[in-house]
């Protein structure tokens, strides 16, 4: 594999970066979708609508600026993943060590 | 009963018109609420999910304004009930007939 700096990634980084970042993503959203529903169930009143509305709010809020796919932010994305449950360390395998050393390092203090 | 103009309301008028406007009010609050769960029952996707947000926001904007118990709106805010079907004229039985007209003859030209 083509050795890389933390802010190069070579095609083998890049196919690895994709499928963890769309693996993360597809749990979060799947999670999304199972919490929506079962809140759904419960709904009865006009608050719980619009608690059920802030709660979308603030998820699209953060969604929309957490899933940065450009490779300058790809090490924070990562770390903010891993720090959340949402990705393994052990799925960025394949990775440059030092991005790997990076992510861990950055899960620490984020 | 007092008789009063289209911008004074009678304790009777005030009485009436505070039950129509919760009658209404829930109506629409319990239509709401039936709509969100079977659309939530469907949910699959992340863009599922932000069209109920947006869903969601826009009912929002429109249920703020919209329910205005002002007493110098109650005329324009029951044409919209009526229009809307949220309520029938027979439902404002005991307010002065010129308020009554005036929200029919409002019904048909909103």
């Amino acid at each position: 594999m083509t050795k890389t700096t933390e802010f190069q990634w070579s095609p083998e980084e890049k196919a690895v970066a994709k499928l963890a970042f769309s693996t993360a993503y597809n749990r979060e959203i799947d999670t999304l979708v199972r919490v929506v529903r079962e809140q759904a169930t419960h709904l009865s009143s006009m608050d719980e609508i619009w608690q059920l509305h802030d709660f979308l709010s603030a998820r699209r809020h953060e969604l929309d600026g957490k899933y940065d796919d450009r490779e300058s932010a790809l090490i924070f994305v990562f770390s903010s993943l891993v720090k959340d449950g949402w990705l393994s360390l052990d799925e960025l395998a394949g990775l440059d060590s030092a991005k790997v050393s990076k992510i861990a390092a950055l899960t620490r203090i984020l």
